[in-house]
């Protein structure tokens, strides 16, 4: 027999998360490329033993060397953002991997603007599949909130100041930008300017139509005039969704509601 | 002067995308460790010559020997798939880059499943972040509608199957699991069975608890709260939000619409 190997090997240290995995971070253990593979097959050996569950590397672009070795030894793409990727490797052999997939949908959104002579804000696009009068808006940024990203979509394409009235609608389909899912919510905003200054970079026209000759024209698609539609019932009825902004009472972080009120029920 | 080399180096060809960009696979085009700089390097010559505006390269699993070489060169992580990694370089440099950031919203489903006998469906978390009734539910999966994921959810937690009757509210928030948004909706469905069978994997507990009884409980929370007497306005005063399914006319593709209906206005 020989002699065990007393000095033991390097491991990578991770963070615990409340799973029993591990989340090692390469801004925090840097390692070059030719100790990588060593460290990280004798780590794995470890956390076998200890029946460890998911193991995660976040590796940052400058150690972006280990992505080869990582892959090599069992592990694939969780998700990645601008200066990241993310890989994992499930361990237990005999449970079925219960990690979430990253997010896989696109959320836009689009408003019904309507000002006080009846005539609806529509937009044409500079880059567009076919030719239409859609509605002002775009996709909402990551941490933004919907009625934000509404009210700043319709000032930048066309200079239009609004503000929130209800939400109307929303429509939800697969096969859209980068292969996701995509979620457009639509809202009802009150006009509060009237001048309109077009976003030459992305519109090839702007302008204010009176409601009735949207609802009848022929290059107005069929979910727009629905669009539409509930905007009138929200007006004729007062059959508003409401947003009303929340702390969770345990976690103390804030949300957003929406949910149907009509006043006099 | 010397002689121009009058072999022309090898570039890669892409795909070209409508908006005047280039998309490399690593499926589509192989390439070697050791060649793969020079060639990527040529390439960018020129396509920077020819004015090409976001170029991607689109790296599988067998082939993240490329990853680090691209990083050299100035490309960033734009998403990941289980199977691959998406890479981006922006080249014109007197234009802000356009590109829309990937997913950053996740979808959850949560439902109000009420009984004949008034009783609601609710369960109690394994790996829960606080003690608490909370409804039945979980995420939606990628190309999974919000129904589906709200009776599926139901079923595989308890064991009762059900129907669609209305959606109720949903919440928006950020910070969520893997620091995206996240967008939890909330529907009414209608219990088609009785006997519970606890998923035992991701359960403390499931029950049917009267619905005056579950509005009172210290153990419930203030939104859960609200989605109970958003099911309870919808019931009593017929006030629905629909989903239709429609296909467009002019993309030829499904999707969901969700809007506020009202029988008798």
């Amino acid at each position: 027999m020989t002699e065990a190997n007393e000095t033991p090997l390097a491991v990578f240290k991770g963070m615990n998360d409340r799973y029993n995995g591990i989340i090692v971070s390469s801004d925090m253990e840097k390692c070059d490329s030719d100790e990588f593979s060593i460290k990280l097959q004798e780590s794995l050996k470890q956390w076998i033993e200890k029946n460890r569950r998911g193991i995660w590397f976040k590796v940052f672009l400058n150690q972006s060397h280990w992505v080869p070795h990582l892959i090599t030894n069992g592990f694939k793409y969780h998700h990645a953002r601008e200066e990241y990727v993310m890989l994992y490797r499930w361990l237990p052999e005999g449970e079925t991997c219960n990690i979430p997939p990253y997010a896989h949908t696109s959320i836009g959104v689009g408003s019904v603007v309507v000002n006080d002579n009846n005539e609806i804000l529509v937009v044409s696009e500079k880059y567009r599949f076919f030719e239409h009068w859609k509605l002002p808006g775009g996709y909402v940024e990551p941490g933004e909130n919907l009625i934000d990203a509404a009210v700043r979509e319709v000032m930048e394409e066309t200079g239009i100041k609004t503000e929130f009235l209800s939400l109307l609608s929303f429509r939800h389909a697969h096969g859209g930008i980068f292969d996701c899912s995509d979620m457009y919510v639509v809202v009802a905003l009150k006009a509060l300017t009237t001048d309109l200054k077009k976003c030459d970079r992305e519109l090839a026209d702007c302008a204010w139509m009176n409601i009735n000759e949207y609802l009848a024209h022929p290059q107005v698609h069929e979910l727009n005039r629905l669009f539409v539609e509930k905007y009138l019932e929200y007006k004729n009825h007062n059959l508003k969704i409401r947003c009303d902004h929340g702390i969770h009472s345990k976690l103390n972080k804030e949300y957003m509601v929406y949910h149907v009120v009509k006043e006099n029920l």
